[in-house]
């Protein structure tokens, strides 16, 4: 059994049906039979399912869509908050829909419209790496709109939002990486100082510091932290000849990169090089050795701001005090930051 | 240079200007300074590029929005075909917002729902694993909206649709692992007998059969193929005690699966069991060694899907003779399958 509050999802595997006819079941749905609905109230109430009472204030008359804008959705992280997002939803009778910016300003612009041309009754997003200027964000809350943004945000406008502490993941990972005895630690990170990225700069640095270690700008290799960019940042470092016992990367798929060049130079990951990413992307779990990485509780963070976004609509998004949810990431030890006796 | 014909993208990274940039140039858009246009056209020309001439003749006062649906977008070929989507829709100032199914009916058969809701111009949709009844889809169809089904579709309605080869590529894999010298190859399939899974598993045994090895039903093993099942299947296996050198799973999830049970029963790949997947999904050449898998084109089959769209919208998707279109797959031999000597 999962820790936390029963779900939908919880009573449907329990009983082997969809959630989408325990939702039903549990709406009085004409369309599923009485003898279903007996044995999924029963299972509500043995597992202690507390339905989400925010839809009986929910105004009415309204698409009952949520505009989903995210940089892309092919990213595990990404696509976990959707799914999140949509537990919460679907349980309110809400669909979701998803679209991407691919990082790119203008298509975050055009798509906001978009997603307002297609008469959602609210707007979630998470910000691309690009964008400076938050105008089209500003005009949805000008409208009245919910607009909640996770993960990837700004403070240059007052909006709802929900992010994980990135400054402590980065943090505990350095740290972490520093009892394992690494003293020189490389950290790739991106020239766009988005929150995340600077949160986990400062994290990096910080753990440092407290610790007595000199922070060395030679180990800092910024870039757009894909595969073939931490091959880059990689080979770069080791051009140096400066050098250097540890890698943590902002970004899984740069370490990933990172791994494969250390492979092809013959030194051996975690014995004389140590890794660690950020993200917690499945893959990081299927190489040799596995990653260390931080887990962002992409589902949790999904319901949070599902949550936060339920709370505004039934404000009519108007009230003042937005909220900001801060989550805890957390440390996933594996075995390329282990030490070998 | 990418093969093939210039797209808005080329001319865009040629001159280090966005892609909607390119575009807007293109249509002449007031936004757009003319010394821009002036070197996109100049660049367009250099290029050879063709601008898609369908748009001229599409239905004006309508959303500009494509409703796409895909069992998850959190899969690489899911996503690129999107891309792929996105590409030409973009070009023509058309707009994707896409829904998820999670392998759900009824969740299918709801967004279908959600996305007509959000007015959108027409659907391009692939089918969940769970799905036997279409009626969903022929309401669409008789509403007179365009639909255009990839990869995973049905024959059980009259609809436009883009696939891969599933059966050439599986025959080719199967047909390299024999010529590497194998004759006991486990096969990974779904117990869902939906097209993909159906042919992969016909090109499987033919291959076989046209080299004269018998077909071991004891070697075919059934999952939902996730990693886990890969596990569980290899385990499987390896508890029957029957003699195998290959995996071709038609899932690169399991095939991770199966690699991961190998390496912890000290079973070497390639030089014991070789191992091959299907989908080339990114991380199949993260992994150590590498795996030999199928490429499903899946831009490609993005691209011809949204052309296939366009050409229905066009003719108000009122037209019976729907087309068909068979993409070729491509298999990328990695060290996985390769013989050592």
């Amino acid at each position: 059994m999962k820790k936390g509050k029963a779900t939908i999802h919880d009573i449907a595997e329990k009983l082997n049906i969809t959630a989408s006819t325990v939702s039903r079941a549990l709406n009085d749905n004409p369309r599923i039979s009485e003898n279903t609905k007996k044995l999924v109230m029963k299972m509500a109430k043995q597992l202690n399912y507390q339905p989400n009472h925010i839809a009986s204030a929910l105004r009415s008359g309204k698409s009952k869509l949520i505009g989903v804008l995210v940089p892309t959705a092919n990213r595990n992280f990404f696509s976990s908050v959707v799914r999140g997002i949509e537990d919460i939803a679907n349980e309110l009778d809400y669909k979701v829909i998803i679209s991407q910016s691919y990082e790119d300003y203008e298509k975050e612009v055009q798509n906001v419209e978009a997603l307002l041309n297609a008469r959602v009754d609210g707007i979630i997003a998470s910000i691309g790496k690009n964008t400076e200027n938050f105008d089209h964000f500003q005009k949805v809350l000008d409208k009245g709109i919910p607009l909640v943004l996770f993960d990837r945000i700004t403070n240059e406008i007052d909006v709802s939002q929900v992010i994980i502490d990135d400054y402590q993941g980065a943090y505990d990972t350095t740290k972490h990486l520093i009892e394992q005895g690494c003293k020189r630690i490389v950290h790739f990170t991106s020239p766009k100082k988005i929150n995340i990225y600077r949160e986990r700069l400062r994290g990096y640095e910080d753990a440092l510091k407290d610790n007595k270690i000199e922070i060395d700008p030679e180990l800092i290799e910024e870039s757009n932290m894909q595969l073939e960019d931490g091959r880059t940042c990689m080979e770069n470092i080791i051009k140096k000849g400066i050098p250097f016992d540890a890698v943590f990367s902002s970004s899984d798929y740069a370490v990933m990169g990172a791994l494969q060049v250390l492979r092809e130079h013959k030194i051996i990951v975690p014995n004389q090089v140590k890794l660690a990413g950020f993200g917690n992307e499945p893959f990081t779990s299927f190489t040799f050795p596995p990653i260390t990485t931080v887990d962002q509780k992409s589902i949790p963070m999904g319901r949070v701001t599902a949550e936060t976004f339920f709370e505004l609509l039934k404000s009519d998004g108007k009230r003042g005090n937005n909220q900001k949810t801060v989550l805890k990431p957390e440390l996933i030890i594996r075995e390329s930051t282990q030490k070998r006796n």
